[in-house]
């Protein structure tokens, strides 16, 4: 089995919740962690500058999207991903795998790889297992993904038993076929919502051996409670000692649940997409910005948020550029909803080194704002990296987190 | 007449080029200068700290965008335009009558104001210079325009006359309407491309007096030669001791010729505009971003250029994000752009100071690289609006002003 990049700092004693650093050769993130998504070689609307600004520490570019433009060999002739973007912390790509699948009777699937039609001319691409990992090399991010197949729901067992079993083979295809000693090669676990599927998934990923294992093939579409099932069966049968990466998930409520189940990592398109379409995340819940009762609303978006937008802007000036579909209301909105995340996974930590996660779970505006206190105090000592266990400032914060629920219970 | 808080520093001996400062409620601004334009209560894709991180002094609203939506009541009731929209600079908001009458069919014509209908739900709306006075009144800009005919392109003279007459009606109505004393009601002279006409609206439009005096209805289709004649003709006969400006105008070269004419104030969406369609000013000449040979192209932009675009990203990325329509693209390509007129014109002031910039008027790329030089001077210093004249640095300036003529001819 390859050396592990990965350190537990602290495993939490209520639930499988763990606190973790991972080393990439650029740099060590935090984790749980959450990563934005960043498919054409953006965070939509986001600069490099905007990103480390509200905190983020690593983020995904889309393999797929990035092979058919620009196309991976200029990506590579800029000096990779890295140097292309100006974005100079961990990245992460994933293998292409489940935006080809998703391209539905455009594709055709075979043992060897998948054919595909391109979306944007209709050219004729083929993606083998070789292929993704050199596509990944070619793009240089520092975790890559092997390139498995996410089988579409509902798929009965036996296609999921010989779809998982060709997702196996094709790992080791990747594992082989990788070269680059800087990047970090991450499993998949697929089989569906069988688990007797993900066990076997489980065992055989890793007994090809990674440094990193993903649960793919989740809220692809099927209902919640089967979801978190199908995740609190498969995450503790992953390796203890391997970041655990939980594929497109998911809402803050699932990011808490998975945390709670041993996950490490997560990546969804949720924050930034919402934000484009005025749907935005708060301590006082869930605000959709084209309601007319914010039209005359001078008050921030979230009154518990530090972010730039909620520190310098109104409902009522928000709701404005939304509606006149202003460039930078998708930025602003964007920037907040990626801080509320990003806040939420400090908060988590934070709570994890200090032994209040199990009690905090139910209450995501609490742990947002945890994450936002330990923000302020990272900002305060110049420090962006001390995490771990910390209890002097307990007190005040329990007494903020009680606050707060109450000024939540007051606005909703 | 209005007392003026227009100071003339230094007037050109070549030309009739003058730098001076305006004192307005929000503050101070540098002339000859570039104004933004932020029609719907934001600069396309950047937000105030974006427009003070490039070194904006003063910036635009549109009074018919802000009247139709969010309506000047919501903007009144969040306290103004500066407080709706977070800046916290010098405002100018227009009056209106361009975009009312440039609604062609949907509007009509009286004595009394212009009745139109809505282009967003087809409503019926009714401007009169009194009703566009108190529009901007609520909106609370720093300098506010008179409601004005400008006719369309071609017009015979008797038309012209009537409406230039009419303007001059609406000025005094304007001017007798006008309430609010932190606001500057600045006066518009019209006539076409009719000198008599020019002349005698200048002269009745000084006669009711004003702090300030703009030249309207130039650069509305007119060939250039024949704009340049009218504008050479009119800008010298405003009231010396205020501040001209020149409405709508316009590209790099014209606001040069503007400027030597004695225009001190300009406004323009071309730079916002065509960073959004890909195509950008630059020291070494106009550069198309969807250009196929920019696609391995890792050098900036403008390898002259010291705004955030041209120090963070290759002309590759750019390229890349400008075909995806990448938000990120629009606002990284806005900043490079308003960068480089806000760089021209900080050049033009320093030149004007210096005796140079006769001198230097054919030469846009040394004006801007002036401009910059000053820029980053006022950087180290942490000294944002040192103007004037300072010939220390002339002779660095001018070996550097070669070297880059001769770097500029080498790429052309």
């Amino acid at each position: 089995m390859p050396d592990s990049k990965f350190t537990i700092v602290h495993t939490d004693s209520q639930t499988q919740a763990r606190i973790g650093k991972l080393r990439t050769a650029h740099g060590v993130i935090n984790t749980p962690i959450f990563m934005p998504v960043g498919t054409r070689g953006t965070v939509k609307t986001c600069s490099p500058h905007d990103l480390v600004q509200i905190g983020a520490e690593i983020i995904l570019g889309n393999t797929y999207h990035l092979y058919l433009r620009p196309g991976h060999r200029v990506v590579e002739q800029a000096g990779g991903l890295h140097k292309f973007t100006a974005w100079k912390k961990p990245m992460l790509t994933d293998s292409g795998g489940f935006q080809v699948f998703s391209l539905g009777p455009l594709r055709t699937i075979a043992e060897e790889g998948v054919e595909f039609r391109s979306e944007i001319d209709g050219s004729k691409h083929f993606i083998s297992p070789e292929r993704s990992i050199e596509i990944q090399n070619a793009l240089g991010a520092d975790i890559i993904m092997i390139f498995d197949e996410c089988p579409p729901l509902p798929s009965d067992y036996s296609y999921l038993k010989q779809s998982m079993e060709m997702t196996l083979r094709w790992a080791e295809r990747c594992k082989k076929a990788h070269r680059n000693r800087n990047q970090q090669l991450f499993g998949i676990v697929q089989g569906g919502m069988e688990k007797s599927l993900r066990k076997i998934s489980v065992e055989r990923t890793a007994e090809i051996g990674f440094p990193g294992y993903a649960i793919g093939g989740l809220s692809v579409g099927e209902e919640k409670p089967l979801m978190y099932e199908t995740l609190a069966y498969t995450a503790p049968l992953l390796p203890k000692d391997s970041p655990h990466y939980l594929m497109g998930v998911g809402t803050p409520e699932d990011l808490v649940y998975g945390v709670s189940c041993g996950v490490d990592m997560f990546d969804c398109v949720m924050p930034t997409r919402n934000a484009r379409n005025g749907s935005l995340f708060t301590t006082l819940g869930t605000i959709k910005m084209r309601n007319a009762k914010y039209k005359t609303d001078f008050t921030p978006l979230d009154p518990n948020c530090i972010c730039h937008t909620c520190q310098n802007f109104t409902r009522a000036y928000l709701r404005h550029l939304h509606l006149e579909n202003e460039i930078l209301a998708h930025r602003l909105l964007t920037l907040h909803n990626l801080h509320f995340y990003l806040s939420l996974m400090r908060g988590i930590r934070r709570a994890i080194g200090e032994g209040t996660f199990s009690r905090l779970m139910a209450d995501i505006g609490a742990l947002v704002q945890l994450g936002q206190d330990q923000e302020k105090k990272e900002t305060a000592s110049g420090n962006t990296i001390t995490e771990g266990r910390d209890s002097r400032n307990l007190a005040s914060k329990l007494s903020q987190d009680t606050s707060n629920r109450k000024r939540r219970r007051e606005r909703i």
